[in-house]
């Protein structure tokens, strides 16, 4: 297999507002940016139901490709400039790795749906298994255009994904605790959020990343770059992709289309003039060309159809997310607080149908952590280079990442409609509003 | 009429990446905010197709509409802290006119749909009037928040909008050569197509502002930045707003939904089993509800259903449109270049139906102009205070000004199918392409 | 004591690159600003030796003054806004404490002279003695401006800085474990080394920032905020104040003043001609007024004169102080290491004296403790505040901190001539070079 | 002569606030970096007393330096990979030009003394021949170090700072209109001063630089890019370089300097025990060595010493210069205006000499031209190039530089002491002072 590099004659650039540049130095890669299924990307948002908190956070998926793409053309520039296989021998970097590395990072998330992570789980559809069915299956753009770069090349590609890519350093770029994904997701989120605490230092972390025949490392020099790097990601855990209020609307949308699948299930006649490009799913039998046809704007305008069904919980959940009207959390310290069924219940007296009304919801994280295998925690752990070539796992050099890992970050909420804390001596369920108030102290649930 | 004005006990902030935090004060504008017509912004893009050329330029008319209302508030501060009518005089503030500013501020632009100004020309709404419709209309949920406000508040707020509004101070807040509305969108839109071409400096703006008797000036020291703002709105008008390749893409929206509106005029029976929300507007007959139901993910839903249809240009158009294949162009000097109607035939030869693959697009903007009664234009001019109180007109005092004033920038362009310009031997239209190609020179038509 | 408050008619401001403006808004600080004392902050530099180092931080102790009154003046704009007594009784801030606190921030560091740590080591001054001096003596144009506001009033403002001023919420704002000085400093080190660890999210920790009774405290949900502020502030020490090259500068320093110092014990008709401002402190006896005439640049005239003087080694550690000839270095595990005395040994057969080129220099630093009184360590301890008023030290509430929190972080290094490990077989101490590098390995003194 | 490229095993860096880093990747470029020479830059202010206005703008000729160095650089990477004569041909890039390119970048400023301009003028002093001698003579390291590269290649650096080399493209990256110089100057003293009016796109510029035949040029498609580089340049100058205060601050100087000169021409006695370092320039012959020795702290040291002597005008101009009490000014429409001799008149019947306490100062510049060789003006003009490679001047296709295009920028103003416009009715002098102040109005000096 003879790999067709077809570099462009001129680079193409795209205006970024986090890289400054996308940099385009080959036909292949123009090619998949222009094709229908990353093209796609555009129409579903990086980050969910998060910008109903954070407004900038707009931004798509298919930014986020193109930034996962540079970062990752970045370091295959420096790793070509100073640390080629002709350079430093078996430790160092086969340039002719680039194209295979490149796709990758472009097409990481091409399988990603309108709101990934809930969809997901009540349609039971999986984003990585789809990413491989797009690259792999013969009738998609990126399917021909990669295919013509070399045969088997699609396959080649899709295997850096499933990690089962030989050189691990092409896989560890792409994917590990700190790859090019990860890089791309905290910067930019951080940008279009408007916060700050993403923000570390892409240009030093580039200083002083290399290769080394297991896969990627880290010059000890720069272990405080990587020490950044990992609060960074701790914060935006924390104060972005946890934040209460995005949650409380990821929990109406669970219920939303979990509500709908239901209704489907007892009358298939429903939806009759509408929803089309849903049926497959709540049918539970679909193509790869029907989850093409998904994107958030498909969704949002079933949901908008869906105000005027008779149904009232699926109308009126509709309506909560289309509006932004989360649901209302405290946090609570165990799923087996004895209160819990208590709220639940109070909730139901209040009117309201527990199943679709309240959630029990955690979000945890581990900004770092070591390779545990008798935990059966396989993580690509993070190496720092010695001078003299010895490798060094982070927690062992960072007493501050000591700290973080292994440490799972987050919280359990307990979430429930917001009219049950407010006040209101004109309401009929005024006592069971008080008496669900009263077990709440300092945002929490009490013990 | 006594307004009620509602302050918040503790002020609540929304994360913003252009003004770091919007501060909100009131409850009114917590509750407007939180409105289901003001929600609705959030799924319109403030720049339309411009985000096919600027991928990061995904932010909507909600987090715009945030900003403006948020630099309102910044003016109404310095002004009431400053040039309080009580401290200046009758050329003073009156503190009383903040809470109809804000509101106008934030709902500016509530009445704008989805592509706004291509869906306009096709469809024949008027965004302004529709802003007014939803502020006054008894049905919308902005009315009746304004309406707790005060009797008739609604209709104070509409009237700002329209100029109609007694206190000029309070309408070129909102709307004159340089006021919040412009100085929001400049930033925002600069921040997410990560030019710099937009970068004003606001803060500077901000302490140079002031109240008179006629509306708002500038103290004349702040000069250089009132003209740093001018190159500024020009610079991202030629570059970002006029792109060519938006345009091209704005080009194939318009004569979609033109071949949508003309098919379903010859066939009332088309998209019997969707495109349902905008169907009243084919038909020409919609209502207020109709309207608020539209996004910019309801079209692209209706656009991916035209793909299926079986008219060739329709689909290939709505094809077109989603997978971002934008018609290509050429600057022209004049719209009776005779070349013009040469080319077009040169399409037609070459396959494509020119009323639907070809076009004229000019942009053209005045970045400043001053007050020119005989020419009926009517511009609110931008006006210096001198220590001494006397006004001057901005482009008598700056010669950069001077040279912008009353100019037209842009450009006319003619758009084609791409095809016509690739070389492709085996082609059977290659022939048409050569002879298309002929009258193309620097990417100017031939005169 | 009546204060008298002196409000500008109209606020002056002054550009800065980190806070925007400075906006000055009482006569008293703009006359402060303009007094001599604190115009010749303009001539000290913040960082000392770090900017042979980061050749940007050329930044002075007059900007970083600015920045601290700056700040100040924004969190007693937040408590008067939000916190007053009025407002919330007897855990809220007085306004009337503003101007003495404002005073204070403004000239909390104006007892600074030159290259103030080393300079304070060699000739035994003490900036904060000095601080109070500059303040209360009345020969002093700041002690003439703070008198005119009341008598009485320049002790109070010295009070603030000695800690001894009853208000323990003005005490805390200007010297605490997170206050408006360290605030400061790293921001603006960060920004004018070009380095991003220092970034913190100021406006945000201005959000969460309220008075209590007993000083200041943070609320609770903007824990992530201070935990941010306190890992900048742990990588601001690690990667630039204690970064070896600036440390090898200070040795040189300090050595070169000691030696002037010991010359002059010997001999006091030295430098006859020249080097006049630095001889009250060669002799041991300096009056207000002579510490006033030093400065960055006094201190760099003389040592350029210096380099004429005919002792070598004061000559020769001049040239290398002014040129920029760092000694080198490596991190030692423990003072006691056995082969110390051997490299010092070494140093001294290659030629040169090892009192006057080499060194030990630790530097620690610890990123945040709690209050510890059994070890004597009375840190002012970081306090979270509850939704109920109830208070939460930080490092109980974030793990994160807690891994920081009494951990010293820095190292301990041996300095020596750059001559030592430079390989040049043409030398003939080549044998002594080659023996000295046999000990160091991965940047380490061997064990 | 053979050029000895000296390529770095590994290159190293240095942080920079501007450029995130410096890359030297030669070891001459390190070499001359570290040389005495260069050093020395690092005690002189970039722009001298506009610092006493933009308290940020602390930063050193030694950064601006590597600035130039670096932008420089990076010029040449870029024509290397796009546009080397391999490539292209004979409009094309030699890239064995890089080495004298990036040496001329590096060094071109290495004349400058303290204040220069200001010292130039009483001294008759001439940086540009004191950057060639520095470069050309034997004593020197920087000349010692470029001699190692090959011999005549000192001469060889030296030229293209003459413009007398005879490679235009090497020369005009120096030196042109938007030259490596301008570019990093503008943007450093923006964000040092912390403005934004310096901020243009450097990335976008050098997307579409390129070389040609006749030197350097710009893609047509690049237009704005430049045009919003000669508005920043614009902006840069009438708002920071042409301060007025720092301008008050400079006719301080400049009085203040010539006063010893007259001072030591009378009294060759004068300054015995001090200001050695000066002494050859107020006796008008001094060495290249005497001038290495100058540096802002010298003079401000000197300056410091005068405050004691007993001229008074040498001791209150000395005082007034470091304790930053600059002349105030009006602006004037012509030196023949006939008020002008009244206020001076009126100045010197107040008590102040008006050959030291008034004079007129006029800043102007062009911030574009074209060449005009009929006027005598040979300045490089900025040329655009067309797709087919023609070229146009730059204000031929743009409408905004046309109307910048040979205009003078700037004002004239009349300086005088601050005492003469400030309120005092118990002073002797009151009814000169408001004599005085009737004859201006609108801070402009009345016709």
């Amino acid at each position: 297999m003879k790999i067709n590099n077809q570099a462009l004659p001129m680079e193409k650039v795209f205006r970024d507002p986090v890289h400054n540049y996308i940099h385009v130095q080959h036909q292949v890669i123009l090619d998949l940016i222009n094709s229908r299924e990353v093209q796609r990307l555009r129409r579903i948002k990086q980050l969910g139901t998060s910008s109903f908190t954070f407004h900038g956070a707009e931004h798509s998926r298919f930014a986020h490709s193109l930034g996962v793409y540079e970062i990752t053309r970045q370091i295959c520039d420096i790793f070509k400039r100073n640390y080629s296989i002709e350079k430093i021998g078996p430790d160092g970097w086969d340039d002719s790795q680039r194209l295979v590395t490149l796709c990758a990072a472009l097409l990481h998330d091409v399988g990603h749906g309108p709101y990934s992570h809930t969809f997901e789980h009540i349609f039971n559809t999986d984003h990585e298994a789809l990413t491989v069915a797009i690259i792999t299956s013969p009738e998609t753009e990126v399917f021909q255009i990669l295919n013509r770069v070399a045969e088997g090349f699609p396959e080649k590609v899709a295997s850096v994904i499933t990690k089962t890519y030989p050189n691990q350093q092409v896989v560890q770029m792409i994917s590990s605790q700190i790859d090019a994904d990860r890089m791309d997701y905290l910067l930019r989120d951080a940008y279009f959020t408007g916060t700050e605490y993403g923000t570390f230092d892409l240009t030093r972390i580039l200083r002083v990343i290399r290769p080394y025949r297991g896969g990627i490392a880290f010059s000890i020099n720069g272990m405080h770059a990587v020490e950044d790097y990992i609060v960074s990601r701790y914060q935006m855990y924390v104060q972005v992709y946890f934040h209460p209020v995005s949650r409380g609307m990821e929990v109406i949308l669970a219920h939303l289309l979990d509500r709908a699948h239901e209704l489907f299930h007892e009358d298939n006649q429903l939806f009759e003039y509408h929803s089309q490009f849903l049926k497959p799913f709540l049918k539970g039998k679909f193509t790869l060309e029907d989850y093409l046809r998904l994107d958030d704007g498909v969704l949002n305008t079933y949901f908008s159809q869906w105000i005027s069904e008779k149904d009232l919980i699926l109308s009126d959940l509709a309506r909560r997310f289309l509006d932004r009207k989360p649901l209302k959390s405290i946090t609570i310290d165990s799923v087996d607080n004895p209160n819990l069924p208590i709220m639940r219940d109070l909730v139901e007296k209040a009117g309201f149908n527990p199943n679709y009304y309240t959630a029990i919801n955690s979000s945890y994280d581990l900004p770092y952590d070591f390779y545990r295998p008798e935990q059966g925690r396989h993580r690509t752990q993070i190496e720092l280079m010695e001078k003299d070539g010895s490798l060094v796992e982070l927690s062992k050099a960072s007493q501050l990442v000591a700290a973080l890992a292994g440490q799972g970050q987050g919280d359990a909420r307990f979430y429930f409609p917001k009219e049950m804390i407010q006040k209101d001596p004109t309401n009929l369920f005024e006592d069971y509003y008080q008496a669900f108030s009263s077990h709440i102290h300092n945002g929490a649930l009490a013990k």
